[in-house]
């Protein structure tokens, strides 16, 4: 298929490098062209410019950093939007709020372009090795079209629902549970460290309990109180709690967890912490406790 | 070795079991006696009160309910911890405070008895098959001499430290994680059902995140608003955040997420649900966000 | 002085009155027309356009009901502020977020327009009273300009800095404070009431406490569960408490009380008290505690 | 009346004396005797034992710290209830735990003396002034004929029910919720401060708001981070949020405020600030807000 793919970062990167090596054809459009040239030598074609990139695709692949940066690229002053053929199929796989969502879909379906929510879960080393996990939504026909680009992307999907933004729901919500699990584990942390428990210690009782690597990974880096370099950077956590809290509020759910995680991140935002790992909102417990 | 063995409840039982199994004697003694006959045939001895138990034993074992439940025992009217030889270890099992922890340390500590705190993790199924994880500290030569008990229960030990309530302290701050998890997993599925994504797709997800049995079995239970027969009951869930509470503020260690917890178990406890599993916890968010 | 007026609501017309008493020319839009029309007979200009009110004024006032309103206005299609002459100052005097004042005073500066944010403590009664609290920031000299209009409103009026916004905060962080005073009433009323206590009596113990009308008169309505008619809707209890955690997430200041309103009063929302008055906030507390 | 007292501190000292003045007669005990030897020129017995204060009484007052001094000197080794005669009044007048109470009220029905509880509202100031306001529950009879004391005491009373424990959880809700107040005013000054407001200021439009001395007078030592000398030390205010937490959990009630305070109190215990006063409660939101 011949892929229009915007944004060629962390996770942008990796993916559009397997999805050349599923044989399909790739323009790709990135802000900062140094960031994308690489993708040259795998045989994607480097465009300067967003309508370069959609205009023919057949598919439309949107891998960027939040709200503003699709909002800008596809509905901005150059509308992007306008520039994709009729049946093209727009794959939004970036996190974004339910309310772009929901505004992308109408502006599609104004046009008559079939539409998909498919964030993904997983870091950049998971998106290099084919194993992140799909979270896809809209009409089954259309999922159905995208699924050799799930395929070549990823090691499965589920398939949320038939309205796109039930996949950002998904996602926000998962993330949500994530950070939690952060928090969590921090505060246990700080009560262990001032209990004189040897941290390391803990997290293999942590481990015996859920079997996980997710806990065994970030345990390991809140035990050892190592949040550099940033695998996901504590000023993206703070934003997929605001998603969180967004969604909550316009669905009228109550979340207190992610109220006690917004402040958590607020407060390490206010501490200079928003560009080491956001496994580091665990200091922020130990800080209240009175530990340095 | 000759084991004294107290509580012989739905955790105590499969764990005299296993320790009979591994050749050990035991004189058990439960408050409703019917429970332990059944240990009759399996070869221990059922005895009719405590002191029989703990007399001429090398070992005590105490697994009962709470804080009240060891402290009438031990240290009670008829203070069994008076008719223990002063050279027989206290292996203290349950989950218990850490201010009993310390008390039960300070009365063994003047009569030269050593003492381990070794609660353990794993609900009964895991102590049926000898899959426990057993969170140990005490002194390192007493805890070496457990060490054919620790393996006759379960599949490994941690050992935390040298102090015996910093078991007690890791169990709770475990528990607390634990529960954590499953206030995160309501919040979520919450948000998902007023989103009208079907639970159990949502558990597929967050599933493919954390490849966790803990998460899987509980968001099972979760997603299909299955609370009965309780694995462990709320009302005991409630205990243990309490445990977690009164640890933080002795320590002086905010933990905002148990507080929240607290809340919720209450709201639980206020509709009812003190006697269905713990992840019920789940309904009070669904309830909170209008969902019944 | 000859005074644009946008906005004739419930706290709108009365301080139209009072300008109108004081010897101030004023032209009012009002998008419901009929809404403002009683106003003519006092003396008013009621104009069936935006531009009508602001071309030629020496002050424009707007009184709208939130961001949206004032933004659309003021900056929308028909971009209202255009048609203010150069040397006219607007007064902001309704409840709005932080970063609409800052676009605001942004816009303002770059037509050389002088600006001025001014929200109002009170509720209409205290309006038609002349008893308003005026919050006021901006250059002083326009501000000492603004006397003549702050005396004619209220009773009093506080300068809380040289920057618009900064009254918007001040406003925000107010509102807040009396928002978290009638949730912790709320709680307490719950315990008390499953005392088996008379919330009234507890009530006459708190305003021997305060001292302080706001306790008495919300109180009262708390005590007797009696919400209807709304004298400020729960729906802008709310969106208010929004304002202030968008405040301090810009700010980077957790505020962990407004988070917990955020959700008790999302799920006042899900059990459909909207419309009611805000200190129905007081009704989840209740609900949670198992109460009907 | 002839009164056995205990406890002469900082509230019972002030009180004492105005029972002296309207002329009843005081036996005065206190555990530093030096404390209350000034009571003898006003006209006490100073003595060197409960008993000696409890003994043919007909009324006894108990002004203690905690909960352990007064179940230690009542109800301890030398247990003074066993001293006192059948038909003397206990008025308990401290700050104590409900379930404390109602082990009070069970330990005098079984002796058949009559038993009340009084919790006070005021600081060493009021008391001295005879401006206490007093929080009354028991059996009426009993407290019609503590009429003639509460009148020389304070200002007034309110009688919130027959069960003594109620005047005991209407002390503490109250207490709650001026603490709520407190830490309201926290978050709020922490927000103002980082948005460059004078905190003095903002004080002015809280107290045009609310036109409460408590405002007034704690939003002032809020704004000047003036926290000594302490007239209420931060470790008591986190042992009542202690109080209420207790008493929620015993009722089912959720208190989500005052979870939040407790953890704003155990941070501030956790930097060294448990001896100013309990107004510093604000430092913690200014701290977590990068403020120092």
């Amino acid at each position: 298929m011949t892929i229009g793919f915007l944004g060629a970062g962390n996770m942008g990167e990796p993916m559009a490098r397997n999805l050349l090596r599923a044989g399909h054809q790739l323009r790709i459009f990135n802000r900062t062209r140094a960031r994308a040239a690489p993708l040259e030598e795998a045989g994607a074609r480097v465009v300067s410019s967003v309508s370069e990139a959609v205009i023919g695709a057949e598919v439309l692949i949107t891998m960027l950093a939040n709200d503003d940066a699709v909002r800008e690229t596809l509905l901005g002053v150059s509308a992007a939007i306008d520039a994709l053929s009729g049946d093209a199929i727009h794959i939004s796989m970036s996190t974004i709020s339910v309310r772009l969502s929901k505004e992308l879909a109408r502006e599609h379906a104004r046009r008559g372009q079939p539409f998909v929510a498919a964030p993904v879960l997983g870091r950049p080393d998971a998106a290099a090795e084919k194993r992140l996990w799909i979270i896809a939504s809209g009409a089954r026909a259309t999922i159905a079209r995208c699924t050799p680009i799930f395929d070549a992307l990823g090691r499965g999907a589920s398939i949320v629902g038939e309205q796109p933004w039930q996949a950002n729901v998904a996602k926000i919500a998962v993330n949500f549970t994530l950070a939690a699990a952060l928090e969590a584990m921090g505060e246990a942390t700080a009560l262990i460290r001032k209990s004189d428990v040897e941290p390391r210690v803990f997290m293999e009782v942590l481990n015996a309990l859920f079997g996980s690597l997710v806990y065994e990974n970030y345990g390991r880096m809140i035990a050892d109180r190592a949040f550099e370099p940033a695998g996901f950077r504590l000023a993206l956590g703070l934003k997929d709690v605001g998603l969180a809290l967004d969604a909550s509020r316009d669905a009228a759910v109550p979340m207190p967890m992610a109220g006690v995680m917004r402040d958590q991140f607020l407060s390490a935002v206010a501490h200079g912490l928003e560009d080491v790992d956001w496994s580091a909102i665990s200091e922020i417990a130990a800080r209240n406790a009175g530990l340095t």
